[in-house]
């Protein structure tokens, strides 16, 4: 089997993404958990470019893979050892340096103003010296392709330049990421003809028009060994070439399996999911549900006629076995969903029901009306399960509301300034007859988070469910959605909240009505049941 | 030029994603804007599987785009006239039916439990059928390309009995959408060579190797003539290849644009984001903003380096032209574009600011800052036009809030019924110094429309407003939504309300928030303020 190299720059390159800036200690965390992945090249960053890239090579990690760092060709009118800018990037001290130049005549002339002969000498000079150095050399080779479509000769001689004075690897570059994959693959065809060999050419691809991904492919295709991309696709405009999505295809996918060997084993390959959801927890961002492979819909069929199939053998609507990636099958139910569908589901709940069941159509019925209510039970699937607990007689009534009121305030407070705060009392009665009243009060000084009148009900609907306050004590509020929706004719408001535990399960809950306060407080009460249901609590 | 047939399945396909449902006047507005767009077919749903999929063909408009409905080949046992399932599509009274059907001998087997003649005769007689009663005919080949590999004999015969009962369209589809881009050039050249010509070919793929564009345009470099996909790629699992992103790389590269034709027009295409935007906004979704082509930061250029090259030269680094797509270029490091932007949609508002004017400055900050905290002045206009007013002291100050205060309860009523009603008060501060305090209760017998706490503020806020009440009797809040965004580092609530009034002017105003009636109370108050402004109230 052939070694196929996969480089990461989710730290240079992926920082250019509008409102991305890596603290140090992300980008040691980022840097562990590629290495961890099998990644071949970490690139840390620009080495005197910016505080946060000098400071991340003082702090790297020790790794089996090979720090890189980025920089750019020697300017014109000075030689390689005394351009500052490049010294900055060699004093980083790394095993391997990465260094982008030009190889399209018109950013020579337009963006550079140099001449061409001078910017094949600045690249031949600037890999000398830090080959002399004993590093390993990279060119990113920027506007390749369309650099080689505009004027081949200079583009070749630009990465020849390159490769002469001992550079490892020649990454060609689809800079502005309007190259198509049969562009691609032609064109590495005719630069490894020109005589640099596959296994000393990378590809750098943009997902300017969705083919990111398979541009990558395409070069692998025409001979390219290695392959640079970002986790999760993160880069300026669309995007890097997302290797979240082409490590899957290279271990799992023919012709890819069982040609080339990556650095990546499998058993690595089931941690993939977790390293995606750790790039987006330390950005903040919410995943993305369709992300291939590890996405969180990425295994989900809602289409009634494929659940029944995959009930009968999963292979019928999926393309790889969702664990492989370390990701899970999801059959959510909606008013698509037929009785298959929801045998399925009801037995992921723990909740088995034979095929014929009249509870399966009750079930149905039921879903099918409180959907065309506003209700989505296959965003909520903590609700769905009390739905179908209820129409199987086995929900357990733990308490009722009694009543709850909740208030949103500004006004001004004794020194003149406006405030705004919120209140929320709420009564339930337990099983005996029992009520027990709670109140909850943000006084809300400045504006600051879960001031709202949501969080002030959870608050105090959790404070005190007498006999039950153990079970629910370490849940937590993680998630609100509103959306304005049709019930029947009329507008409504739907709610889905998101709930966690100490034990790191979360759920989802939703609830609807003309009051966005009453469907979130419906949202609340199922979330505590689903809760106390889940952990075996007594009614 | 050749003819390349575009066939949109959002309201189909695209309803197999996780958390979507349209209602039929959602559905109708989708369709109206495919056909501007210029799309050949739009596929509507399948009549018979859902209430609403029934709904939408006897709502469905009038459009240059021919109109399809969904289905299945019949089943076994049963003649093609005496199937029911059948009937109800055929009933949907369409110009064009598209039936699903298999072509891999696994599934007729195990997942229809069938013989593989039966299968091929459901396919002949289905199509004999629809054809007989004069429809455009599609075949979608479900799992066509893992058939091919399985059982090429078998997969050839599936298409080949659609295509000589007088299928108009032979779908290749790529159902679990494993299938990579050279496979599906290689497989779609042997259909072809089968003898199916290739402008009677179509594909559709799904995204789950991330290859659903490539894999489309894989697929017309062999010779198909139909492409099928959604909007924004909305699709179950990972979505359905992105129309939104295949139409501009038709239109706009090579080889492409040179060689075929679509129904849609470069000037349709400036409305590309426009039609991506509305989508997102029935979902209340957050716009992808790294989306090929559409994305907010699809042309968004960080790099500093990038940054100067654009300004000597935006070819430097943008692949396309923004403007053709409706889309606009972003350079953080100079604001030059943004100051003509701002000046045009000033002038919107009937704002006039010279070239150069500091307050354009003034205004790009403070929107920059807002926009930091969560506010978004691309949809919210009015807001947008208040904060520029207020920045070029062009802003008269009509009154000032001095509380508010809101109570929503739920509690059981006289007969011990459960109820839910909300109550508000408002007390504002109006020139002179007069104050004046209002009141507004729901008192809610049972559910019922606009019980909730913003309404109630609503009411109470124009109920009594001194001299400016006979400019706010006529305006009504018409929408509501509501999302939770980052402001800074924390959550937020950012809300945006469309008022109307008896004019007929509808204008969106934003607030934003931790607490979500505080949010909801903002966009209120800005509401009321711009219809002040713009009626030419005095302050």
């Amino acid at each position: 089997m052939e070694r196929l190299y996969l480089f990461d720059t989710t730290l240079r390159d992926g920082q250019q993404t509008q409102g991305v800036v890596f603290s140090t200690e992300e980008k040691v965390r980022i840097a562990k958990a590629l290495d961890d992945l099998g990644i071949d090249h970490v690139e840390g960053g620009w080495p005197g470019a910016n505080p946060t890239d000098s400071a991340f090579f003082e702090a790297a990690p020790e790794m089996r893979a090979t720090l890189t760092a980025f920089g750019m060709t020697k300017r014109a009118g000075r030689s390689a050892a005394n351009d500052d800018v490049l010294a900055s990037v060699i004093n980083a001290k790394t095993p391997a340096v990465c260094l982008v130049g030009k190889s399209h005549d018109f950013h020579v002339t337009t963006a550079l103003g140099i001449r061409l002969e001078e910017n094949t000498e600045n690249i031949r000079a600037s890999f000398a010296h830090i080959v002399g150095l004993g590093r390993e050399a990279l060119f990113d080779a920027e506007h390749f392709f369309d650099g080689y479509k505009a004027n081949r000769a200079y583009a070749l001689e630009a990465i020849h330049a390159a490769y002469a004075s001992g550079a490892r690897w020649i990454v060609l570059c689809d800079t502005n990421g309007g190259t198509l994959p049969q562009e691609v693959y032609q064109i590495v065809t005719e630069v490894i003809a020109s005589g640099i060999p596959g296994d000393h050419i990378g590809i750098h691809t943009h997902d300017d028009t969705g083919n990111a991904v398979a541009n990558s492919l395409a070069a692998v295709d025409a001979g390219a060994r290695q392959i640079q991309g970002t986790l999760n696709g993160l880069g300026e405009r669309c995007g890097n070439a997302n290797l979240i999505t082409l490590i899957p295809t290279l271990l799992l996918k023919e012709p890819y399996a069982s040609k080339y060997q990556t650095g990546v084993t499998l058993e690595a390959l089931t941690g993939l999911r977790k390293v995606s959801r750790m790039l987006d927890e330390i950005l903040n961002r919410v995943p993305s549900k369709q992300a291939p492979y590890v996405g969180a819909s990425a295994f989900a069929h809602k289409a009634g006629l494929h659940a029944s199939a995959i009930a009968k053998d999963p292979t019928t609507y999926e393309h790889i076995d969702p664990a492989l990636v370390g990701n899970m099958r999801i059959v959510p139910m909606s008013n698509q969903a037929g009785q298959s569908n929801l045998r399925v589901r009801l037995a992921d709940a723990g909740l088995e029901l034979d095929k014929g069941d009249p509870a399966l159509l009750r079930i149905l019925d039921r879903i099918k009306e409180r959907e065309g209510q506003g209700y989505a039970y296959d965003t909520a699937q903590a609700s769905f399960e009390l739905l179908a607990r209820a129409e199987m007689g086995r929900l357990p009534s733990f308490f009722d509301v009694e009543r709850y009121r909740v208030i949103s305030e500004r006004r001004r407070n004794a020194k003149g300034e406006l405030v705004v705060e919120s209140e929320a009392v709420v009564t339930v009665t337990l099983p005996g007859g029992a009520k027990t009243t709670s109140f909850y009060k943000n006084e809300g000084e400045t504006e600051q988070q879960d001031a709202g009148p949501v969080n002030a009900l959870n608050q105090a609907l959790s404070k005190d469910l007498g006999p039950y306050q153990a079970y629910i004590d370490d849940m937590r509020l993680v998630d609100f959605k509103v959306r304005i929706t049709n019930g029947g004719t009329e507008a409504v408001t739907r709610v889905i909240i998101d709930s966690e535990d100490a034990q790191g399960r979360r759920w989802s809950t939703v609830g609807v009505s003309a009051n966005i306060v009453d469907a979130s407080f419906e949202a609340l009460v199922d979330a505590v049941v689903w809760k106390l249901v889940r952990d075996g609590a007594r009614s």
